[in-house]
């Protein structure tokens, strides 16, 4: 049978708990996992692209069918096309989450018949999210409960 | 790479429109798709669950990789552990939905770590629903367009 | 041009000052509104439908254009097709109604094309429902605040 | 009895077919429907409000008590009284929507006491919005399972 | 100053890991808290008042400024006023929990002007409930992740 | 027994009846509550910290156990810290509110271990903010329904 390929995208500027939870999750589920992280250009990230996907090695390494990709600007579904995707990752944690969800979902199928699975965000990670680490670090607030050590010796370094 | 196994439980009394739109989604997910049909020894069911599973395996004899199976009154992660099974399916329409799905995956995952995808009903199904295809079969309403051609002339014959 | 006509429908066992806020609200929207009350066969009611008629028919005395009617149980598009109805009258109060109130327009809009207009609660009407006012007037509680004094006194009679 | 204004405002930049939908949906409603395009002065618009008021009659040809204005810079319950309008129409789709509207109708009717009736969006043109089409368009999408020919075309010239 | 009393009820059958959070949080809020045991009279209850009342005494030998009451069927307002309570506590999860609360907030408001504090849920002790927890039980799941030990114990007596 | 202290912060820019009413019901929990205006750096506020500080000072005259506080930019939780506040106090309406404010006690109880007391905002006041009453005070609209007689003054000062 065709091998199953997913494809989960983000900013990922810096990946949390939370994100490392749905990448580990969701690896189970398929043969291949893409990882894809956007470039982000409209806001000056804290971490480039290329220090994102550095990171994201370094903290999958044990993850042997995930694949971190960095892609231009781009509808997702193209990226998907490109890959050969079975369907693409979400994650959600609420009500509006799951509309915003809904949207892109119908757009994405509409155009290319692509499907999407949802994972539920377990529930002691349901509240990072980026921005606010990002805030909590500018504070100076030790951020290590919510992301990898790694991240957060990285994210020092940015703040200092 | 070991083969992925999903599983897809429910009443279907009847399976309408909205339950094949699923199972054929779910079925491009995984190597093998269990669609298990709950005894629902509670309440009196319009179809037997032997009828349901007859109904099913009709319908559905063009997805070569999907199971149709009776289950007894059990957990679903008790029959999914027995099944092997990667995932659980589950159908979400709306906030109501998320809820309920939300906590079933948090005992489900805190019992045995099986993990549980969410599809989102597609927009023009997403209100369909076994009850109230039944409330409108019993006041005469032609159900054609929200069920298969077969069940409703089953459901015909039940209300006749 | 032809003449706009609504229908509302509902147990209103008993009616409270929520439904006559809506009563009142939308019998400016249409030339003529029926208030439909269901005879609520399923469980016993406090009044019956004959009762609940006059009731209304005391209370709406000053709207000339409403016209109470019982029906029996029977789909609501039925009745509103006899009636030639433009459109049904539905209230909403929070996101489980828009999620009930969706389900049934779809339905009805399916069977035969009848438009639903929601009105969104007055925000200090918004909490009142039949079924609490009842269960606080068993316990002796004094229920003016939320009914008109007609169906205060008819309750209190009820429940003495 | 009084005629029946309706008066149903937006950006429209540009129309989708859901925008037409609940045109067409309410003209059914009142006599008169208005359809009162904003000038949307804060940010640069695809097309000039002229634009939109030619496209849109253009699509409302068929609609002989349809109406459509171009309005500066102004609260929608002004707009409304000039217009002597029984009802404002808004869609919705979603829970954040009711809430949103829930916070307009709120306001408008302590200043002016106008009624607003709601329009469930129907369920397969629940997801468009004017927002979402522009940046397919912008990305080279065909976007004319969303929009009318006319409307797609002219967005065509608009980003070659 | 005035003391400050708080007052929690429940039908606690039985208490969950949930509950006592709730509790031991409460407690830090009030001079005194109420722990109110509804006698359940409608449903067969798997402990009885008592059995519930003296559970709840042995796990919160420590707070020592918590009162456990069982108190008759009667409005928590009644309740509340004769112990001469500042607010009640509930807990709340989600929106639905939100729309059930905010409609007692504001019945118990207007009968007697009482305040109610609501407490959220702790991300990891969300989903549980009684309901959920018995359930499990009688299909011989062990308990013990989401129950007090000594609960545990009891209720596996209970469906020995 | 320690003193309960109590903290609700905002921007207050300007106050409405709906903060004036959180306020109230609020004192009444605590020995003291704090109101903590923050600065609002980030966008121009109409009033100052100062001039708003000043505003509460006379509106809250009768609220003995009420002092007013501006601070400088920095988490909430800091500032509960140094003032050994027993609880945050928050306001919520509706289910995004509740997704919102669910995140921020993630955050302050996994930062400090503080305590979020949620109150119900008042069916009648629950669709004020500060910005829709600056902007129909911008249109010219007399908003002394929604705010005290002071605040409105100073209002209309401030866009004359």
């Amino acid at each position: 049978m065709r091998d199953k390929i997913g494809l989960y995208t983000g900013t990922f500027d810096p990946m949390t708990n939370g994100h490392l939870d749905i990448i580990k999750r969701a690896a189970k589920l398929f043969d291949t996992l893409y990882v894809g992280i956007f470039q982000n250009n409209q806001k000056e990230p804290v971490f480039s692209a290329i220090e994102r996907k550095v990171l994201f090695e370094k903290l999958l390494l044990a993850c042997s069918n995930v694949v971190v990709i960095v892609h231009e600007a781009d509808l997702t579904v193209n990226v998907a096309e490109k890959l050969g995707v079975t369907a693409l990752v979400r994650s959600v944690r609420n009500a509006q989450d799951l509309a915003y969800e809904s949207e892109m979902i119908y757009f994405n199928g509409q155009m290319t018949g692509i499907e999407t699975v949802l994972l539920v965000a377990s529930p002691n990670l349901q509240y990072l999210n980026s921005t606010r680490i990002k805030e909590l670090a500018r504070f100076g607030v030790d951020v290590s409960p919510w992301v990898p050590e790694l991240v957060k010796i990285e994210l020092e370094k940015k703040f200092e």
